[in-house]
């Protein structure tokens, strides 16, 4: 089995990405599978095709992408993508698309393919704050979720993709007074319980436990 | 013209809800058009059934569902409702579904039918703090906006439907530190606002102005 | 019996300060009490020439300063005052001064001489969300609350004072994501129950209820 | 040249305490100062007891207390320690003092003897999160500060002695939803960082750095 695990480059007024600076920390192999590490560009439709690329070369049987979302607390994998592009920001390509359907022929939404439950709960037992998130927001991390599903969907019926956000690093926040932050050390710890949860639960049924949010 | 605007009944530890009490202060007519009020039971499944139920003998031309989003800190129209229910607490009859599809025969998700940028920016105009929502959650509030989607998409093609999620008021605070809250005349004056964009942007597209998220 | 209180006006980037504009809506009596009613400038020392040149026409029994904290969520009646200037901004004469004591004189703190427990306990009642607060910060509110009753206690001590903190206003946080807000009718029933604690506890203890800090 | 570092333990319903957690992983020495590292008990006096007994022993030039102040995103050098015992919960031998004076004799409030700026300057140069904080809180931790300063004031003359608070650590917070937290390893990196500013301004004046409250 091998899971492509990918993480952006940095963007905004960050010099450094927890994404990809993560995912380079990855070990190679978990639990007997090989793990494939990926930097992609924080710009619409770009990043969607470094991952097209990339899946057509290795035939990684999951898809899992990185992304940070500054600000959250929490190792949060996305339960849905939705079919546009809002950007608050321009992308490293100077894009800013305000209510743009990614995919003129693609579905409003996609769930993830991943056990996002069972995610959070191998996160929280390695002592990783995690919970399930119901919005990947709307710019590139979202865009990147919905594209890899769409791929999934569409060309690769034997990939299975979802997508997981991550907090800012302690060094991001030194300037940004009240904000949360996690440790590199242990955002690694939390994605690699996370690949052990898909690769666990590889052909079974996501756990059924409560982690949806009260209103 | 006509709208339909309904509220939720108290659910949780709570014996009040704001969106009710909010619904029952709004004027009877705005900008000449008549506003009908419809407070629904915070349960899944019938609460769609009572919509429908009113839908069919009022003919309105738009449906806004409002609900309680304890813990936010503005108005906040939903832009998308997703095909899931997951509950963190019981319903008001004792249903908790956990990671179930609403509808079957749904499309995974559909997004709001209303100018939900335009909403933002006439209820900012009336200083009230206010932003688009990329989440209704995943309890009773996504499942009454994705059943009143559902209801326009398949059978009443000539209405439009939308959700907005409102703070606590103060009074539910006051034992809950450092949480959020709105006074109800600011709630009632916001829901105002956000009507005048619907009846003004009746036939119209939305605004295009930045109001997504950054990641 | 006479009760003087006190509002800042507007600093930093506001062009409107909820303190004075709260207190300018106080009533003119209060329970058979006499209520003066003060603007006075975010500057340091010379509000506290303001205060005390009206204490020396009015003769108050009380005194309650009340002043803006941004970003709280709670009206706060303060316990303590340090004798410390230590500015993050230029008040509004350009004065920024660096950890210097206010008066070389002074005790390094005072605490309220008002019922702080009561005032939180008479405004909770009231369904407005209130908290004891241990920190005036170190800007002109902690400042003013330290030079009166520094003059409490060494030039007129006939007379209690005391400061609360209040937050922003709605209109103040529409361009503040995720910033909570009171609204500006709130603030003055809250106001005016604490002004009613301070009356009904004239000549008493205050009450013992629990409102410390867990650390 | 010595220091002495405490640290409570657990209490209330944490198993664990980062502040003593932390103390034990500190060197033995730093820039050639000896650490000396204790543990104290989180009780009203009895914790003053234990620190006093370690002072008369190993008579440190420098004191410096670490709490837990759960809920903070920063390790926060304490400005000030006041005179007041105010508990919302129990010490670990069952005593809640309600508005209680720590020391009948004491002064109301008495100030850090340490640069609490050029710890935090040290601390943000580390990356690691850091700022000046003005409430010890009424618990426990406010208790140790003041006794410190108060014995420092009146029984060992050559001691300066101050107080600083740390945020949960990470398996604190996995059932604590949107809550900060910080990995033990950099605690213990600010804190040494935190060390090293006390030793290279010893003697010296503290840095004039920004650092205040906008209110």
């Amino acid at each position: 089995m091998k899971i492509l695990v990918t993480g952006f480059d940095p963007f905004g007024d960050d010099v450094i990405n927890p994404a990809i600076e993560a995912v380079k920390k990855l070990p190679d192999t978990i639990d007997g599978v090989e793990i494939i590490k990926l930097e992609i560009p924080t710009v619409f439709y770009k990043s969607a095709d470094v991952v097209k690329e990339k899946i057509e070369k290795e035939h990684p049987d999951y898809v899992l992408n990185i992304g940070q979302a500054g600000g959250r607390y929490e190792l949060t994998p996305e339960r849905v993508a939705i079919n546009v592009d809002d950007a608050r920001i321009a992308d490293n390509e100077g894009q800013q698309p305000i209510d743009k359907p990614i995919k003129e022929d693609g579905d409003p939404a996609y769930f993830s393919q991943l056990p996002i439950k069972a995610m959070v709960d191998y996160m929280k037992k390695e002592n990783i704050p995690a919970s399930v998130s119901n919005s990947a927001g709307t710019f590139v991390c979202n865009h990147i979720m919905y594209q890899t599903l769409y791929l999934a969907m569409t060309q690769f019926p034997d990939i299975k993709a979802g997508f997981m956000h991550i907090p800012f690093l302690p060094e991001q926040v030194v300037e940004r007074p009240n904000t949360p932050a996690m440790a590199l050390d242990d955002i690694v710890k939390g994605i690699t319980a996370a690949l052990k949860a898909i690769i666990a639960f590889d052909g079974k049924e996501d756990l059924e436990t409560i982690g949806g949010k009260t209103h």
